[in-house]
């Protein structure tokens, strides 16, 4: 939770006058997001979500996340669009930051995810693997197999201060991974941090996908993997098959997972978890002493990924393999 | 800025049914008030502010905040009121801590205050010192004149690391104060906050007074001088005497000043001065090392005092006294 950049009243009017969104009522910094700082506006217009770009995104990143989220809301994906200036440009510059605005999407993100929430994520992913594959921007992902050793080697002097072996336990799954990462996955457009604050729902119904600042091009089955991290695991750490099952069964009904995917899938969890762990490590090992930001728990994705190493065989997930061929 | 407790979804779900404002759309945790926890509602209603209590908040004052803002919103202050529930009640429980609803007021405060909007706030806070006179509760300013040795005495071991001779310039003025504070001032209901950052603008549209969990009784000049200090400094530390113009003729048009409460205004402006000072000190020195909240300046207030003791008369702050007499 975080807002970096104050903005002055009379700048942002400035700022708003290039779009056709109304006369300002208010604005609050919102308190989510690491990245970047949000803001929600109030126009005569409605509402809307502002958000100045801080130093982690890079700035040539900008036109392909807001070009993904302007296409898939043209394509049947309930997502934010870019609110572009009179000038036909969605990037803009504010208070010395690449700024933007997009439609405010309402809707909660759920803190105990339910089966039915699992099914909706499930057929939601499945939908913007399909929204995406004729979006004609490209970009590589920069958190992919090949990222994982270089965040290994940039805590390597800390970790067993987390966790009492975890180094070696590290370094043998990622050498693993390095040696059977799959190479010819069906691949295209993933969101790649799907977690569930990122995916508001109107009770049951999910009503939108948000934070597309990790959008890339990867594996569908690598996305699948992260959430079957994200949403299938209990807050004791328990994976939950009948979560998985809903999950896995709504995403196969949108996009059939070829048989490739399906035998891929424990690897790429183990991945994605990996992924994961190590970026909490390294964020968590970075905190300066006394900080209020409260770093995710990197340990948790340890635990993720120990239950992952045990998967043999998507049927451990709580499907029957054949029930999920096309 | 900080968002103390996070509530879960179906848990505000459950509150709200306790109230008559319509369907949960979303909520946002807001990244302002260091006191407590605040949250942006949208229902199907409109839009409300969700406030949890923390720690640094008695209970005890709740029913006194939450009781004056509905007083005034109904007795022409554009203040937020506090939305009961069904049950009649202001004041509920959510996620452990006491919240409560108020209106959203729509409204920007003013990063760069200008002499219109230093008008408006002398009229608003005169208007507020006059519909306060008959609200029945009372509550002592638990920050006045006898709060700010055990204030100083707390902060005494490190004053000096702050800056220099900090410490016995703090310790005269203190003393200066205790003997000369005023006895018999006009006094009923202030704001004793009323900074820029709690007054929202439309335009130069004064559009509401908001955070009213300072308020309490004391001297009305007392309100006046912490504006004089708030409103009337430039970001350079000069002092802006056709803001203080503005700000004390347009109070003085709504509640005529008294000669004692005219004399007393540079004594009650380093009062106010050195109350902002001490608390922001003792802010300053117990901020965990690293943390990412900034804490305010202490300086800043150093050098509004060291003004503040060289003024000798109203007149200074750029009236004519004989103007401001009813």
């Amino acid at each position: 939770m975080a807002v970096y950049t104050d903005v002055a009243a009379d700048e942002l009017a400035d700022f708003l006058k290039a779009y056709d969104i109304g006369e300002l009522l208010s604005y609050k910094g919102i308190a989510e997001g690491v990245e970047n700082s949000n803001y929600l506006l109030h126009t005569t217009a409605g509402s809307f979500f502002l958000t100045l770009y801080e130093k982690r995104v890079a700035v040539d990143d900008l036109p392909f996340f807001l070009g993904l989220m302007g296409h898939l809301a043209t394509h049947g994906i309930v997502c934010p669009q870019p609110v572009k200036a009179r000038n036909g440009e969605a990037l803009g510059c504010l208070a010395g930051r690449p700024a933007a605005i997009i439609d405010f999407l309402e809707g909660v993100w759920p803190r105990k995810p339910n089966v039915t929430h699992c099914a909706a994520v499930g057929a939601a992913l499945a939908k913007l693997h399909l929204a995406g594959r004729d979006f004609p921007m490209r970009r590589a992902n920069a958190l992919s197999v090949s990222s994982w050793r270089p965040l290994f080697e940039q805590a390597t002097p800390c970790i067993d201060t987390v966790q009492h072996g975890l180094h070696d336990f590290l370094k043998a799954e990622l050498d693993h991974l390095e040696r059977h990462w799959p190479q010819n996955l069906p691949a295209g457009v993933i969101h790649a941090d799907l977690f569930p604050d990122n995916v508001l729902f109107l009770g049951d119904r999910l009503s939108g996908l948000i934070d597309f600042y990790f959008a890339c091009n990867d594996f569908f089955a690598y996305d699948v993997a992260i959430c079957l991290n994200a949403w299938c695991f209990e807050p004791d750490h328990s994976f939950n098959v009948t979560k998985a099952r809903a999950l896995l069964g709504a995403y196969n009904r949108e996009r059939a997972l070829s048989e490739a995917e399906q035998a891929a899938l424990p690897l790429l969890a183990r991945g994605a978890a990996l992924r994961f762990l190590l970026t909490r490590l390294v964020d968590f090992l970075n905190v300066p002493a006394g900080a209020l930001v409260k770093p995710k728990d990197p340990l948790e994705y340890v635990r993720k990924l120990r239950f992952q190493q045990s998967v043999g065989n998507i049927r451990e997930y709580g499907v029957a393999a054949s029930g999920l061929v096309a």
